[in-house]
């Protein structure tokens, strides 16, 4: 038995389109997916439209709520600009509406995990809470008050470009130091193989791994060294952690949440990411021993965050 | 003539209390002011009521607003928190609610401040703002979605523990490299002396209209100097503006305002502080062609931000 | 007429071998130069071994002193390694000694040009010079108490790899913030060419010279954008004099020269790259009134301070 | 039976002089000491001459060494400034030969003491090496090619100046960063005071220690603390060792020796602090499989190393 008038969650990925019906209690009645066809802007809305037809066959649907990558406008309608897509000032919204003949809001898919996570996963006791993801890139979403932070042009909650290390590592943004530089999944694989490369004898069990091929080092390689106790590995993962723990320090002091979600693929790893990220955390807290700080807890909905969020942000 | 309910705001400082009478449009139509009397909480709880007894003869009065330094709970009643003054889990607005027989909201000064702006001030015409306010320390105040952040612990705002050089200057907070200890009053003031002390040549001038103590420095005398050309002194402000410009941009990436007011007695330098700030903050924003983003305005309302927007935020 | 027994100095650079016929007093009577044949250690040293004939035609020649980028062992006969070409314990000296029948001795080559530098150059009046040369990469030379530092291992005068930015830009060294990667020529070129392919306008003027493509930006095209007042482009010089100025002094603390020679390529850029690395030495020396500093001063022997310093080392 | 002729070492610390009879093996026939009377040159010149007196009854000297702080001239005669005596260009050599009857030689303490451990101590199988002195300051001497760098002025070896952050904590040399503020027994000391100041739980042992008054944690307590494994005493010692790996790890790029020796009163720490220092060291030279590097050696000689030094310098 389902609770309540149901909603369509869609995560527009770089390469899969997932779905999910969703009832007003979070739970995933049903999901489908497809791959996603390339950047063309008029065969996304077409897949998205053929997922919804096809979650929605048989049962009433309330609304849709789509996450795609990108800058959302404040309607909620138009995706202003997004990284990977050909989308400028895109009206995504309203073509899904017609496509659907349902309504379509849109929202940025960072945003719409944390969200997922804030009304039925690891936040939903709280009404302040930071999610941090941490994957390809480290994105963000930030709930304050119980609402959602949007920003004045869509991109609030960009927290992988705050800068740690002033002239550090330069960006793809074209700014140096962004924490996304020093904790990502792309920044551990670009250090292993970096250093792999570099022939040094510390790498030389994850160059092992990779068949002798420094490039071939992927992330999966690096956490299943690092578990099985490969020093170098280890301590990949703590320097994620550690300037992971460092940039939420410092958002904590900003945005004061009650509880800080960590998810995204690389989470995944666990203690080796979380004990180094809390451990440094707790340290910049030294000395604040007089008021309540954020929890760190792990995301619970794992890549169903987004789906989850987007379906319940579409009733809103 | 008067708009509207009036409503009385207080801004409870180190050094006076400070109180306005005001009306819906942020007219202020009388202030008065005491000093502050030490830190003993009854007696500023009495000085506190003495002054709304005197806004308050001869008007209708709809509520009270107090800003203080400190933390304040969800409810804007109690005072979690404060720096300079004994209070913890003070229930300032139930004293004063009795005291003077008129509801009574207590908020933090710098969202106050923040709050008077947003509304009345440099940033009336947005519903995103970031208020850094640059006085002795760093503060600040965030509206989103036009309204204001408080966080779950009534810390949000607190951008002047936001880490900028990581292993940096030990900031009073117990952590190094804060925000505060680069672009504050207090940083610039330090740094004067410092080189001062030293015996450095390039300080000379600064030595001199102290009276040849460095200790002797103070922030206006820098003011001064460097209206004057003192190139030391023009370098000292192109310190701060350069770190405050480093760390608004972080913090525009997070929180995506429409509009950053920068205001605090150390902005009266103007163009000293606002041109290396914008400089530093537009240099980060290179290679972001292809979206809008924040604007830097400097503060409208002066010193009076806090009262005005204290009074607003009683009525709300 | 010339002065003294001749010798015979030779640079093995990575695009072309130069040799040069040298008097005691550091005047060049002849030149010559072939294209550098690869790689392949024999065909450098036949190379060297031809320039050496060609040179030696029909004068006296007392030695032969060769430069080559590498570390050289305290013999000065064997390179222990070099990073662009297959040495690896090379018997270099033994070699060319069998094929010229003259004593050879064999120098790392930024040492040479700095002896070059010290001895007939901008040091010359000098007991302690550094030299700091900026080219593709950074290099450097310490001469002390009118001696050639060469290290335990050959190394000495490395200084590219002082680290200046604690995890900062990664280094082809397998570290993190090398002065190399803030203040070579290579720095200045990927710093161009990554904003410039990150779509800034203020990198139009640059992408415009490079004919619409950032990666075809070269060191030449920004230092003519520069000296016609690209704003850009200078601002790529002042970060790297910037750099250098601040690696420079924490060396001139350690070594105590008289003197630093900056050499290399990019410092024809002359008061483009000297004007804001002499403000940045001059900064760091703020304070330090009272004791004697070093002096910054440009080469003078331009692309011959190889070639004269290891003709005149092989002497000694 | 003692080896050859007899030099006698002396060396002027703040709080005591302290002089010895040395052979030519280094060895220690005798030593005497005295207070140190205040900062009066005179009174200083007459100390060490009685110092003289009294060691040289009843042998035959062959010289005087004398190591104080501060700058000495190419003559090794004058004292050309010091930080802590009013010695402003001071005659301090001919002084000492008229009142004494024997030669002398000036030296820098921290220069002295590294000769001392070069000839007779943890470097006195190699060529080349780079002393650490880590005590109330860093301090350092480097010996390269078997000879001591003095410098231009006199200044060679003042690593504890060596930049280590950018903006970091400001020096009493008016610079930022400098390896003395993050690596000598001061920064430990300040750091646990600072802490324990704060309030911090981390640091109640160490409040404990000091009776409850966080400005009464000494050096010795914290080692103390650290040995009977206090986690934040030990994190204090991490926190020196890294920071002196790190910069150490510049300049054996720099210098390039065979040797570090690191002595020292902190170094007396032992594990506590070498064992993260090496580890800082050794991860700075990741991917350096190719080439040999220094070895890093405790000092062996002790606070000795100094009037060991200075008698032996006095010899050349």
């Amino acid at each position: 038995m389902t609770a309540g008038p149901l909603a369509i969650g869609i995560d527009i990925g770089g390469t899969k389109i997932a779905g999910a019906l969703v009832d007003v209690e979070g739970e995933v009645l049903a999901t489908d997916r497809v791959v996603s066809p390339a950047t063309e802007p008029a065969a996304i809305e077409s897949a998205v439209a053929g997922l919804v037809a096809s979650l929605a066959t048989g049962v009433e649907v309330q609304a849709v709520g789509v996450g795609a990558a990108g800058y959302v406008d404040a309607a909620r309608a138009n995706v202003l600009f997004a990284p990977n897509i050909a989308w400028r000032d895109e009206p995504l919204g309203a073509d899904l509406t017609a496509m659907t003949g349902l309504p379509v809001v849109i929202e940025n898919d960072a945003n719409a995990a944390a969200w997922g996570e804030f009304r039925f996963g690891a936040g939903r006791d709280v009404d302040d809470q930071l999610m941090v993801t941490v994957g390809t890139g480290v994105g963000g979403g930030i709930i304050s008050g119980g609402r959602l932070l949007r920003g004045a042009f869509g991109a609030a909650g960009e927290i992988g470009h705050l800068c740690v290390v002033p002239d550090g590592v330069l960006c793809g943004c074209g700014n140096r130091g962004c924490l996304e530089q020093y904790g990502s999944g792309s920044a551990l694989v670009r250090d292993a193989r970096s250093t792999a490369g570099g022939g040094s004898r510390l790498a030389a069990g994850l160059r092992e791994r990779a068949g002798g091929d420094p490039m071939a080092i992927t992330g999966p390689m690096v956490t299943t060294a690092a578990r099985e106790g490969d020093r170098f590995a280890i301590g990949l993962f703590e320097q994620l952690g550690h300037w992971l723990g460092h940039g939420i320090a410092s958002l904590v002091e900003v945005l004061d949440p009650a509880v800080v979600v960590i998810g995204g693929g690389v989470s995944d790893a666990g203690s080796l990411l979380l004990d180094p990220l809390r451990s440094s955390f707790e340290q910049r807290l030294v000395g604040r021993g007089y008021r309540s700080v954020a929890e760190i807890r792990t995301a619970e909905l794992g890549n169903r965050a987004g789906v989850i969020g987007a379906a319940d942000l579409a009733r809103t």
